[in-house]
């Protein structure tokens, strides 16, 4: 045996050298609604860090020992894979488990009991779930840290601060600025905790929808109290040349009880480069992906359009999350 | 080309450094009946080494550059997910192979190839398929060295072995111990195997389950042949003041031919924090998980309930089997 | 924060160390046709000291920090796992994608918004995809190198690549070889790859096959065009004893309108010890695998039969690939 000799210590399941003394170390990472606006600005300098590493030396080995249990119960390709590569690239390694649906839970087991006994393997749980609630029932059972990956029409954190570090990555900050958000703002979970964390900022917000898509009315009167100024329109043309940051998402055809009534919307949820004529030179456009016609590909190389970048900007942020919640930031 | 020059060498493919002297070196672990007592010694002492290693530093590289391939012909989702870790946390390297009842098999490929194939790409092999006996077809064909991660009615020696060496963590040795076995004992593989391994020991075996899901008279006969004494009751009653570590396993419904006979017994075979009024302060509550109403939630925090410590020891006897049939233990 | 003081740098996503001066820095692999004759000297010999290194020490880290996005389409075992063994072995990480059918592809995502979202996650991408000219496509669009991991009926590169790698690790190199191909030679797609490789040495090449799967006219012209002796054959008995690597492919019955013409021909395209007798002790015996039937199982230790082997070859040269485009070779 070459391990070291036996010790009769009998310590917590930690490792050394952690940083206990932090504050995220250790705390499950559920809703918006649990940060600051200290805690984003914390958050997104930690993401922009992890940015100029990757850029400068690829990987390093930040969270190396350490184990993400990685538990998708309904596939999304690119959440699982951002915080794949989130870890990899901080020098850990992944548990994907993908296929929950047809094991011990079509047995009937509980997702407590199934969190409990994928963190005696892991250090921290990334939890995608169809049912609302389902990280918040998680995070209450589990030792370790639970990160929300998406919990069906309840929230998807990461994805809101992703959009947020975009803005401030590509806009300085968000102080100041004018975000237009356009298409289904009734039922898009992104716009919702987006325009959330938008209002712990000085921002001005423009939503742009078919009538019966607009923004909820509870989001709109919460925000209303933060004192940010907030309109509504049916046509982008108005607000678009004081845009600085174009938010798009999906107008669905099944959203609409009358076919007609989406074939007459649609086309003004399209955007085209005739569309970014009127917009400012310094607007940055973009999309939760994936698209599906909203913005077409020959905007791809306007360097206006950061949606790709948006992806690269959320394992960054993921990878930030990681590190804080491992005591490693 | 920045890798070392060539050289004419033509060395089997085995790394250097490898304690090839090692017994366990290259062995396949198909069934409990392939151990001594000396050989369960000698495993469990690597795992309790693995268990504290991880509790003080987390991860080591002692199998840094190994591949393990994680062969499931069936999803199980937390066996899969024990032996990632276990590789894992030894610094080494994980190919998922989840599919494949989609891909070569679906075009008629036997095991023996599939698994020949694999082994081309690993180091070892963990096999999961449905089939009694897959594993040891499997290790016949193989180079490599072949672990049993369960052959469908067979055997799942790695559960055993876990089960067993958290009876040992929990209690310091099995000698003198009453362990008292609850449930389906007729079908349940877990009881099997490890009824047969405690029967090494110095130790006294209750059996309690309905009488249609007895224990198998093959293994109380060949556990009998060994002087352990065994008892069987329909009640936990009267066994559970004198237990040590009760072993809990499910009553499923379908094993019934009448439904009002299932509705009859379920209650018994429910553990609740009344049930355990007359346990000793010391038992020990096993379960091999999934449960699904076994045992209330209301006992997750009482110190004898051992279950999810009983997954992280799967980990650590994972880990030493892992070392040991790739001698680096 | 314990990572290094911000820097003000924009660099591109390159890390530092990288042989950007390499020609194959950056590309895709997308076809056979694309290399010359030098370059298959190249890849090979890259492969070969991938062969020893492994051989004498297991893995290295080479590729230490990136990370391989392996997406899978439709499954396939072998190639997944042979690139995710290559990434492995060289220090590198992987991303596994196997459910892109069932996520955002299934909401309507185009191949290239796909591609290009995976790529910001990672270092290179593998693409298996149905449909031919799938990665042609990715590769336009792609910012990082794309390999081709079979698309459809069209190609599947790194296959024809180790089948050559094997006849040169076997024989020593391709010059003054008789290699024959038997079986399915209309549809195969190895055996239509292989050919054209092959074309680029002094070789003499024979076809066996029933009529009605002949080896494509096309094909024939174009190698005709580089001088190579070709023939063909209705069975295997006239061209064996000549022959240094028999290349073995299934024939398939659902390729037969009527099954009687299967029956009557499908002897004639089973290998088993009597067939072998007038083969040279020296040929090689070949075969992509699955195999169902064409190779007798009796001959997988004869000398001859490498198509373990082969399987194993597949591997040093996806590690040759990934270390070229990576900058690393």
């Amino acid at each position: 045996m070459i391990l070291a000799d036996k010790t009769p210590n009998q310590t917590p399941h930690l490792p050394l050298g952690d940083q206990r003394t932090s504050p995220w170390y250790g705390k499950s990472i559920v809703s918006v609604k649990q940060f600051s606006r200290d805690d984003l600005t914390y958050i997104f300098e930690v993401a922009h860090e992890m940015r100029e590493m990757v850029e400068r030396i690829g990987t390093f080995d930040l969270l190396k020992g350490k184990i993400l249990a990685n538990l998708f119960y309904e596939p999304s390709t690119r959440t699982a894979s951002s915080f794949t590569a989130a870890m990899e690239r901080l020098g850990g390694s992944v548990i994907p488990i993908n296929e929950v649906k047809y094991s011990s839970v079509a047995k009937g087991e509980s997702l407590p009991d199934t969190v409990r006994s994928l963190e005696c393997y892991s250090d921290v749980v990334v939890l995608r779930h169809p049912e609302i609630g389902a990280s918040a029932l998680a995070a209450k059972y589990a030792r370790k840290p639970v990160i929300n990956g998406g919990d069906g029409a309840g929230e998807h954190p990461t994805q809101a601060l992703l959009d947020l570090f975009t803005i401030i990555e590509e806009h300085g900050q968000p102080d100041g600025l004018t975000i237009t958000m356009l298409g289904d703002l009734k039922h898009g979970r992104t716009v919702h905790s987006l325009s959330r964390l938008l209002s712990l900022y000085d921002v001005r917000l423009n939503y742009v929808s078919p009538e019966i898509l607009r923004m909820s009315s509870e989001i709109i009167k919460e925000i209303d109290e933060k004192g940010i100024p907030q309109s509504e329109y049916n046509e982008l043309e108005e607000p678009l040349p004081e845009t600085d940051v174009l938010y798009v998402t999906r107008v669905q055809k099944e959203r609409f009880d009358d076919p007609e009534e989406y074939e007459k919307v649609k086309g003004a949820y399209v955007i085209t480069p005739a569309t970014l004529e009127s917009a400012k030179e310094a607007m940055v456009l973009m999309h939760p992906l994936p698209r599906v016609g909203e913005i077409s590909m020959e905007l791809d190389d306007d360097p206006r359009a950061a949606y790709f970048r948006q992806m690269e900007y959320g394992m960054y942020v993921r990878m930030a999350l990681l590190a804080m919640v491992l005591g490693k930031a």
